[in-house]
């Protein structure tokens, strides 16, 4: 059959390696398209001068831009039959992207496991993106809930890799020729650099979004990000939920644009440690988030710039001044649609 | 007066040449903003490895891109008045389009009939799009069911021009340059090639597009097509539909993405033999596509690439695996919305 | 507090001048952007051609988007809080913008009002838009209504600016270089250049434009306006409206797209003189508008171009063919959104 209907959970093999289809050059309206879908204003990726300020060539994409974009990729090979994406872990953003780059992406199946039901199974795969001269960009774990083709086939001996919780100072890629001496904090309209941040400090973001589907499916397409889920409300009607599913990496990118109130110095994701998708979010929800600072981070060698480990929460019609979270008994607040654990890199401040 | 309402059926002139207004000059972002409306993955115009795999400077714009384009100049003469877009005919996609150039286009009367109920007439026109070199990119006839501005008028002459029932090979046109031997199946994720496909076979294209009334709008200004029914919900709201009816482009441009899922390697579109909107599209309707091979073509002294003469039908709200279709008496299943016939290029496996 | 939930009235001093956050570099993709969302088809701004035609090195961007630029530059600190935008005055664009630029925005506190129910201020601002060489490209008073942080807190001395009804010929700027003799008025679709327009004459846009909740945000996100009333449906639920409000500036740039249909050789705004919103406009409004072409006005020293001061009023769900206006009394027909008093620059008969 020409047309692909995608693999099912039978159809992976564990170390297999997929080279994704459709390698994707990112120009300047990949950013303005990403500006307009998301509002995000992290100064070094709204202004040439900013950027230059900390030795970069140019505006590079946002790093989540990047990540949908690797993501988009992988799925087709990967997801189109997933019933949902569980988690990531150990991600690392790597070179920057600059417009005229092209990137292509790489998964190897690292983990495989059936479900006890027998009609699905987790899916666990290392994915590698890289650009036009083969350098990685992104390097990150993700696993799915894949549908199985058959109850009856039979299933792989189960395998569920290792993670990291998170990843270690000493493995963030700080790109090379940065410098954030020149960074003023008076293009972000943040007073506060690295210094001003302490481990266990929370961060109401104010504001609140709502996602529209045309919202939704633009950035899903701008991605090649296809999975079934997000575009057909035909056969979503009668799905589980009746209706379409936000892609979660628009969640993602929705709540970092949020959180630019109140961490618009953390100029890069150096990191992805854990990630989840609580619960779905659906066209007409709103979204608000708050993050808590979990970790602070001395860079080896640097004293321009610090990291961050962040733990990042959304909420769909949930306003976060009380930080809404799990119960004392580890249920999550019902309200809660994403708890990603990252981690930014902020400048010091100057001697 | 100075504004402009709009050409009627008595204000066409058989042999009459209209320049249209509005040159446009088309950047990355058109084709970005494109991407993002439809999720469309050819690779040849998504990754500019791949287009210079194949001989070509850069990225080229989708045909269909193009179309939408030269369309757009047309409207604001030939069919704001229109009550429907009947058909096309005698298609051939000419110079590829990239970024930088500028489009324009002019169009010859060459059909006039009032229809017998004297309201209106069908209009057939012959569209020439050009570069800013002069240089034909895209030629093509379409004919639309014009208002007339008042029933008493004297009707023309009716005259309805002959066109072929397709392109014949030797008049599709094979861009300057173009060398195939370099395409990678890997890049499309299609193992497929011209040769592994036979005349009669018929491709479900599996997913489902569901239209929003933003994404349809936001197409059509894009193209700057500014025909009234697709952007004024009061004044449709007493009309014959109550709602804003789809931009049929849209739907050509819906369908040919999907297709992608059975045809990634028809990287071009060198013809579009005739075509019809069999229903008009609303927002809310979820497009599925089937295409079958009505014939393949070997291309005059390439070995190359060949052609495939495909018919791709549209469907609204209803699934394709059982290619729904005209019932033996002729009559379309209600669900089509779109019956195309058009030529795609494809690389031949290599000897 | 690290996020900024932005200032109140009592937060502005007179006199202060308040240098905004995030500078934005703009390219080609922004236009394009700003075409899908209003359609526009001036074509200085669609066709490089057509732009060099007039003596420009390229395509500049829109006037309308490089006020929303500015504009949404000026948001977190100015409006986030206010209740309305209430006008605007003596606005003058300047040097043209080109894809690469950086526009960077400073204000200038110049009014500011207690109301009389104690419970916000009217706050009066001059706002300055540069460039990355510090060139002025547009330059304009605007004044918001804005929530005060406590009704108890003191009243500043009630301080109303002395603004000019227009800005007047002499204040206009004519950018460098700017020379109308290779106009051509084939390229706009009107064969009217400035001196077949008359003071007094009125024109009905004739189209109809329906704003879509995703097509507002959208723009205002392009503009980085993060103004709470456009994105947050929960919080706006139970406000005043029970929806989210249109950024008005969204509405003049649709008021100024339908424009072109009987003003389409208008290339250039050179001035805003004021502006009201008169009405607050909301997702599934359909916007007409129709323009008075208040005053002819030469232009010093210029034979190739001439200037019309315009009215541009528009509706939502009112066609305007009868020119809905004020009443006899004065108070505005219901319909009406926007009271916009601009003059623009448009090319004259060549001798």
């Amino acid at each position: 059959m020409k047309a692909d209907a995608g693999r099912f959970f039978e159809d992976f093999g564990l170390g297999e390696e997929i080279r994704h289809a459709v390698p994707r050059t990112l120009g300047e309206a990949d950013a303005a398209i990403y500006t307009s879908l998301t509002g995000s204003r992290f100064p070094v990726n709204c202004a040439a001068p900013v950027a230059r300020s900390i030795g970069l060539p140019g505006v590079p994409f946002d790093d989540l831009l990047v990540f949908h974009i690797v993501f988009g990729r992988t799925v087709p090979d990967i997801s189109r039959n997933a019933i949902a994406n569980l988690g990531y872990a150990d991600g690392r953003f790597l070179a920057f992207v600059f417009p005229g780059d092209t990137l292509s992406a790489t998964s190897t199946v690292i983990g495989l496991k059936e479900t006890s039901n027998r009609q699905a199974g987790v899916v666990h795969v290392r994915t590698m993106g890289t650009n036009q001269r083969g350098e990685a960009v992104l390097d990150f774990v993700r696993w799915a809930l894949v549908r199985k083709r058959s109850e009856g086939s039979r299933a792989p001996v189960p395998v569920v890799p290792d993670l990291p919780s998170s990843v270690s100072p000493a493995r963030l890629h700080v790109p090379t020729g940065l410098d954030t001496k020149g960074y003023d904090t008076a293009a972000s309209g943040s007073a506060y650099p690295w210094d001003d941040y302490a481990a266990g400090e929370r961060i109401d973001h104010v504001d609140g979004m709502t996602i529209e589907e045309s919202c939704h499916m633009t950035a899903a397409r701008l991605y090649q990000n296809n999975a079934k889920v997000h575009f057909n409300q035909f056969a979503e009607a009668s799905g589980r939920h009746g209706r379409r599913i936000v892609y979660g990496g628009h969640v993602i990118s929705i709540a970092r644009a949020l959180s630019c109130n109140g961490l618009a110095n953390a100029f890069r994701i150096a990191a992805i440690n854990g990630g989840r998708h609580v619960n779905p979010c659906f066209a007409g929800d709103t979204i608000h988030a708050w993050s808590e600072v979990v970790e602070k981070l001395e860079l080896p060698g640097r004293q321009d710039f610090g990291a961050l480990r962040l733990r990042t929460v959304a909420t769909r019609d949930r306003p976060c001044h009380d930080f809404p979270d799990k119960a004392p008994g580890g249920a999550p607040d019902p309200a809660v649609v994403l708890d990603l654990d990252y981690t930014v890199i902020m400048p010091r401040r100057l001697g």
